[in-house]
């Protein structure tokens, strides 16, 4: 009954097979390898368009080497507040920048939409050298909430943004779980719809470390290259990145995964509203639940062995605050989460036995 | 016939068994799990000490980070002129330290000595905010021409560091290479020798990814989790490097892998000093090799599919040159290196049938 | 009747006339000469205490110098979400700091309150590597908005620093002002209420080129002289700021300088209050006075030449906003504003003749 | 006596003059000044080209800023080893580049030519992510041991940085010593020469505080604009500085001002030549000498009175290496050294009375 996140998750069975597989022989070391190459092809192939891949450790690296591609001298990157970037990764955006900046912009249910974009900016116009200049945007996707963008939210962000010379970044951690609740490719929810670079995470979905910064324009490839080794970054035997990815990509792996924590999610989702105890804030898009109990149903699922985290309910609206004596908690489901456990941790909430969920 | 660099090889059995067995269940993710705390009390044993141990992504990162540690405003590092932090890093260590500086210092086979150490110090003294001031000293360990220093070696530089307040660091991304050479303890190497921080490198010895800081003095620990995480180098899923360490470590693999490294080594510079084509620029001490023969010989070896790198000749004394029409080449082996493949390569060198050697 | 800002004005006379007098003969440069030497000494005597002074080319450089003294890898430092450092810099603060961060609380009348900084404080607390950690909290005096912290709140506001382990910084840009203001000594203004650090301005009240960092706590002193030279802040002729700020202290000059920037202000208020067409937002507590008027005055005053910032009203209570055909404007009085050029404005603005305010 | 820099000068009468006649009324702040535009109409001037300016504080933030306009990941500048950026600038280039690195190169005289800059860059081809990358050239002009380029040295420095997309910076520090000792023009000296951005040193020369950045490719004009700010470099009395300058160029009064500091040191070293204690190095080319004499000497006359540095020799050839009891010195002449001076500083030197110098 673990929902503390999707990371508790070790890899599944095929990513973990394609690991063991590129393990025999002596091949170049910093992605001159033929898994490195294969790859990233495959990455060609699902965003239908050549693209400049870059494996990293870990998504906030992702995030970080992305962003900072975009730095300019008093610059500033538009995020939502509850962005993972603006309060989950230790200042790793503003010091890979070499002292950038986020300003963080308030959205209902983790999103930030085209007009409240175009408001922050024009509030820095005229541009002004004390005030610095926004020069990107960065959208999670699946969000800190769970919530995902639809391909033509993504469009009317990127028409703001692009229209005031601003690149669109994309925080893909949750990339999967996004793609397959919209059901749309890869591509229509990224470049063409206007992003301009897209952190990729597997690790959540099935890899034990396999992240990616992939651009769609290929003029800020070359610096990323410097830019990824400078920030130790860059991988001496790549082809234990590379193969994870071949894994999680062969025969809609990654998908197939994504489509199961989804449904986790739904049916958690649907466990605690039918239960007693619980509400739901609003109805699961992704792999994300966040649902409010009393804080004495926290610490009796607790020590039922259940794990989940409390989540901060700041920028909630009034009406869907949690009482003094209730606890908002987040519950995330994976590929690993199995149909059991979900219905231990329903009935435990009081929602008949958790078979029916 | 790849004596190109140890990073070619994969993982070794035991670090490729260790994750295959860590990869079960849910854990706690940014090394709140058991396997990060086993492997953290490996390192507190074959250290004989309580250390803070952080694993990273790249050895790369580990010199930059811990070198970071000791940053101080107009800061600057005392290193060899062919060190993998000064050459080979794309200004990591600088980039880190927000905006620090390397300062180089000659010396034979790739190592410096405490009394050119005292010298260059001496150099800035009284301190001045023009030039800068010293903070720290780092040495590699096996250097970056193969050689090893000696627990003495390290315990002179030590205490001129010490005297003048600046802090130690050991670059060991072949450190198992060097601690068999010598055939003394980790720690008499390292924190008895008077190393403040050490990069210990698991990678090029047998993991696939397994690389740490390892602190002996605590007091900057509290700052090196907050710097790791800025720096994108926080792995969620912390067991498959942890397992990798264990794997590692257990029954003294590491060590083992080591011996066999180091004695591909001498082999391999047993039979370049027996063929009539090359010689041996001098006699390996750790896992890599140094030679000198014609260009033509080089290309002879690569059509033949064997790989190793030229290696800049600068800094070596004016006898020991290569001619005009000679190259100098480095060999280097892991655990990986088979004595078939020494022995074809040896052959192809014209040292007898290569079985000899 | 330009009341854009304090800093249109040029150099009083003792300031100009202090700066002629030092000029002449050869001395040495950096900071040995004399003249430095004796300002560092008024700096002593007006703090009634030993302190650390370094001169620097401007304000924003003494904020991010100050702020970056206390930086820490994952830190941020807390401030009011109009202050200067985080709205008028380009980013200096978390540039100097190396990717610093800061972390904007709202607060009425441009000031923070104690038990606000301590509930912020509280909201990142356990510590954790992901969010970050607070490592300072600056406060503006006068503030951004005009006004002005009392010792009490000043000491009430370092006790929740420092018992969380924060540091202290005050911005005093306007520092003068804010003084005479609340009639208090310069030690029991700073650290004896438990400021660590001051950004001391003399630029806006009647210098040309004065600025300084004074440190209370002498243990970063040597830190900040390297990073004053590394941030190209430390002049060569020294003595060009040294005789500013002679000329500033000498006889009290600058607390008459702020007296009268002051009393300005309160004559400004007061024709705006008896004018028809505008109101005050408050009353002035040092230098700036924040007024609400139709646009069309705006207009009018402009085009009678006369010069002030509109002002953002983001943060106001909903019941002091300005309607949709009004501006919010900001007017900034300083030791060479005229009475004369009071008048003529509050006559513009139809007080009576503007001679009886 | 006092030959320790020409930054122990104040300001020369037209220059205190002009910064006094621009002390009255209330104007813009931020370079929005008619000061400000008058000033930089002159640079356009004197380069017969539209030009970017920006001042600056110092001279280390002109350099640090124009080359991190160039700044790009793993990116490392070219320079001499015995540059001001290298040696005296406390690390500033490397961190306004936010983790930039310079590689120094050794040359005679102080000064790099195209043949080893060349070799230098092919020994980075084809680049690598490891090794970095050179993104720029710095000369400093004239240079730290005095010398000039001259126009044809530029531009052949120039077109081999070109040719491989690397940009040129040249440090200004003394920029009219180097282009009266030439008698060339400001623009044959710099952009018809190849250079893409310029430090223009007026503090040495006659002013207080008068640092620019020259760009003579407004492409990066924008960016820097946006850096100064951040850097804490943006003067709010903008006129201060403009007003120096303009009392610097007017009626070519710092041409003259050069003019007379270069007179000054032929006169210098023309004395040390005729002494029996000392010897010249070599004939200065613009206002600095260098020579060699007794380290008694040097006691002897800093007992009465004169300063001067001991200069590091290294560097330089066996054969000019002083003698273990000699001191190498330099000496430095400014527009505020006297004939008098000169004679009796030569007198004491025993070089005949030191009036037919």
């Amino acid at each position: 009954m673990h929902f503390a996140s999707d990371n508790w998750a070790g890899a599944s069975a095929p990513v973990a097979a394609a690991l063991a597989d590129v393990n025999h022989g002596l091949v170049p070391a910093y992605g001159g390898d033929d898994a490195t190459r294969t790859a990233t092809e495959w990455f060609a192939e699902i965003f239908e368009k050549e693209v400049s891949v870059f494996f990293v450790a870990t998504g906030t690296a992702a995030n970080a080497l992305a962003l900072a591609a975009f730095a300019k001298p008093g610059g500033f990157v538009f995020c939502h507040e509850a962005a993972h970037v603006a309060v989950d990764e230790a200042g790793a955006p503003e010091f890979f920048a070499g002292g950038g900046k986020l300003a963080p912009l308030p959205g209902p249910r983790g999103k930030i939409d085209a007009a409240s974009l175009e408001a922050a900016i024009r509030r820095h116009q005229p541009p002004s050298v004390h005030n610095g200049r926004p020069v990107a945007v960065t959208i999670t996707q699946a969000s800190e909430w769970g919530t995902v963008y639809t391909p033509d939210e993504v469009r009317e962000i990127a028409q703001v943004a692009h229209r005031h010379g601003l690149k669109l970044h994309m925080d893909g951690a949750r990339f999967a779980n996004a793609l397959v609740a919209l059901n749309v490719s890869a591509a229509d929810l990224t470049w063409k719809a206007g992003v301009d670079v897209l952190s990729f995470g597997g690790t959540k979905n099935g890899c034990w470390c396999a992240e990616a910064v992939v651009m769609f324009d290929h003029r800020h490839a070359d610096d990323l290259a410097y830019a990824r080794k400078r920030a130790g970054q860059l991988f001496s035997k790549s082809r234990f990145v590379a193969a994870q990815f071949q894994g999680y990509f062969d025969h809609g792996h990654w998908l197939d995964n994504a489509v199961h924590a989804n449904a986790m999610a739904k049916r958690l989702a649907g466990g605690i509203a039918q239960s007693k105890e619980g509400r739901l804030l609003f109805e699961p898009e992704a792999n994300e639940v966040f649902a409010i109990w009393p804080k004495a149903t926290s610490k009796r699922l607790r020590a039922a062995g259940a794990s989940f985290y409390d989540w901060p309910a700041e920028g909630l609206p009034a009406e869907e605050m949690p009482a003094a004596d209730e606890d908002l908690v987040r519950l995330v489901t994976s590929f690993a989460t199995s149909k059991h456990d979900v219905a231990a941790f329903v009935k435990l909430l009081g929602a008949g036995d958790g078979i029916g969920v």
